[in-house]
């Protein structure tokens, strides 16, 4: 990975601190917040700027404002929670994630990073501690794209990826606007100039199985995988499945499932990062007993690298053209999305570590596959992510799980992380 | 192919006939039958036993009587019409077809068989020409299978594949069944017993590209592939697509894709007659960055004798236990369908072959790897079937097409084989 230039350092020593964190309390706010859009299934379903979210924010906001901090609400609704430190006129050390949910969603996939950041604030109050720079606890509005697309989109617009204007005149399918929902919930805030944080930290949980299958507490994340996404369209001709013979079929599921198998295999190929996912397959006719005609399928390919996403990108096409080929098919490739490669902060994801060994926890380094609003984040400041197990890597899923004590390492390595840049006052 | 006997032979040799089809009244017939139901794109959408079916029904019967035909119903609706012969002891020689189509049907598909065999009559009649035994056209009940299954009811219920009371119970998408809507357009006729016809030829489009490709116009049908059907299920686990490694993985489309790719393989392994095909999957849940956690699809294997399919069967069985052992997935399967392979008559598929090349014809022997009324009559009387090229092979299509020389060629093929069976009174 190309690695940016790193804005902060350990400029003020972190004594040996035997400060911690309030597991309990930071459990606790988890669960209460769970019961906010709580389904049947233990899950949570909290679409982005509906009332449900509107009362998971006015939530965090009261919960903010108890423990000392200044609120505010950008444009796009974004929440700021500020803890003041010594010198307020540094940009902040901040942290933070989401608070809106996919529709079966779990109670950790965003809550977490933005109950971690508050159980911060809520520790160093205990403690009487005051930093250097001050300390903020962000709320980015709808990271998961469930009602509105872009996905990542308070962060985006934070981070310039995307204008302003662009993400308010979205819609959802009802066509209701960004805008109107912000000004619904009152959560469309003031027009400000985005200020780049000092450094930016963001505990989430893995959202895969590689902390568990290693039995490893932390992950120290490297960088966020570059994605390409294509939706492929396989045309062959329909034909009755009986009185044509093999060789003179052209037939498109055929075809698919060898365009799906090549997916899988350059991603095999280009390990150790890379991914390769055909999620989507859509047949024509779809009868049992009729040659397809038409398959319309996705091809999702990540890697930790552009160089290595190019050069899948090139073996994706290649397969394309020798599956057309071999199987008397046209195969139609279109290029839909593409996110950069995204590496953290070296430096900030050295310090991740190193409080997680000084902290006793296992610890490794990942990589992230899934984007996050840190991801964003990383383009305007110093960024790292604390990664913690979840049970058996399921996330976005209503039995979405995670240990108390991992949140709990977690949301201490990421104190000792957040102080370790914003410097405490001696 | 196990043969079975044949009671019908050329006893009463044919002279040198000069007696051919009118071409011209044929295709005339068909194109008028082809205004009931006709569609926009030039189809026909004629399903079983609604009111449009009674219209063709009621034309057939029109024309048959003019033709000097007797008219008899059964009590699954099949319509005989019969022209007498010197000796009316004697079991008649049967030919026909159905009127049903599918949703977005042709205007050959079953119509022809029906109509070349009117043909036959009206030629008989104009030549003033006495058989031996009686000459019958048949028009099968529900042969498509589009409104109520089992497909294939008329000639089904005739054999003895099922009883009359299964098929009569049989309901469609709004709960009639097939009982009440026989009632409702006049054709439930007498319950009397089948006697089985001296001989079944069925003239029909070859719904395959085999004719075509080999620029043939007759294809001697030696016989149906025998099919058996599946209905698998891939069971894996869903995850996020980024964040779960190749290595960690239990994608059900992925061992899907592999499946389809064995079934293709495997009818390759058996040629020239066997077929593979895959012509429904359906993927959960479907999403371009989730690994599929489950995918339904369908198998259809076809052969021409049972050693064949049971070969394939065991190594389609085969292929699922080792898919699911390399992908880390479930695979379970369940046979849904078995026709058993039918041979036809060697006598009478010689009677075709002869007929064809005796009128200077192209011809070849082909299978039909589809169902069709002949199948079930090859079960209790000697059968054959008289195949006529369609354009590029295709059917139950709107754009099904057919040339009238093609068409008047079978008819003459018809004609002349009939005669052989039904013998010719000097």
């Amino acid at each position: 990975m190309n690695l940016p230039a790193v804005a902060c350092a350990a400029d003020h020593a972190i004594q040996a601190q035997p400060l911690r964190v309030d597991g309990a309390r930071l459990w606790q706010s988890l669960m209460e917040l769970a019961q906010i859009g709580a389904t049947p299934k233990g899950g949570v379903c909290r679409l982005a700027l509906t009332d449900l979210d509107r009362q998971a924010r006015d939530r965090f906001v009261q919960w903010a404002g108890a423990a000392g901090c200044s609120v505010r609400i950008d444009a796009i609704g974004n929440v700021f929670a500020r803890r003041a430190g010594r010198r307020n006129d540094l940009p902040p050390v901040m942290t933070g994630s989401h608070l809106d949910t996919q529709p079966t969603g779990g109670k950790f996939d965003g809550n977490y990073g933005v109950l971690a950041g508050l159980e911060v604030v809520r520790c160093l109050n205990d403690a009487r501690l005051t930093t250097d720079a001050p300390i903020e606890v962000a709320v980015w509005t709808n990271e998961e794209g469930s009602r509105f697309v872009p996905v990542m989109m308070g962060s985006g617009v934070f981070a310039g990826a995307f204008s302003l204007d662009h993400a308010l005149a979205q819609r959802d399918t009802q066509g209701c606007s960004v805008a109107q929902a912000l000004r619904d919930i009152g959560y469309a805030g003031e027009t400000v100039p985005a200020v780049p944080p000092r450094a930016y930290f963001e505990a989430h949980i893995e959202q895969g199985p590689v902390l568990e299958t290693h039995r490893c507490t932390i992950g120290a994340v490297q960088g966020a995988l570059g994605q390409r996404w294509y939706d492929l369209v396989v045309s062959g001709s329909e034909a009755h499945a009986g009185p044509t013979p093999m060789d003179q079929r052209h037939d498109a599921l055929l075809a698919a499932s060898e365009l799906t198998l090549a997916v899988n295999r350059i991603a095999i190929e280009h390990a150790p990062h890379a991914r390769g996912t055909v999620g989507y397959l859509d047949v024509f006719p779809n009868s049992r007993n009729v040659i397809p005609g038409r398959v319309r399928l996705s091809a999702d390919l990540r890697a930790a690298d552009d160089a290595t996403l190019l050069a899948m990108d090139a073996a994706l096409r290649r397969a394309c053209a020798e599956v057309a080929t071999a199987h008397a098919v046209s195969v139609d490739i279109q290029p839909v999305v593409y996110f950069a490669p995204q590496p953290f902060a070296p430096e900030l994801v050295a310090t991740v570590r190193a409080a997680a060994l000084a902290l006793g926890h296992t610890a490794m380094d990942v990589v992230s596959g899934a984007g996050h609003d840190a991801v964003y984040l990383a383009r305007v400041a110093p960024t790292a992510m604390i990664f913690v197990p979840c049970a058996g890597g399921i996330s976005h899923n209503e039995i979405e799980a995670a240990e108390p004590a991992h949140l709990e390492a977690g949301c201490n390595v990421l104190l000792r992380a957040m102080l370790d840049c914003a410097g405490v006052v001696d």
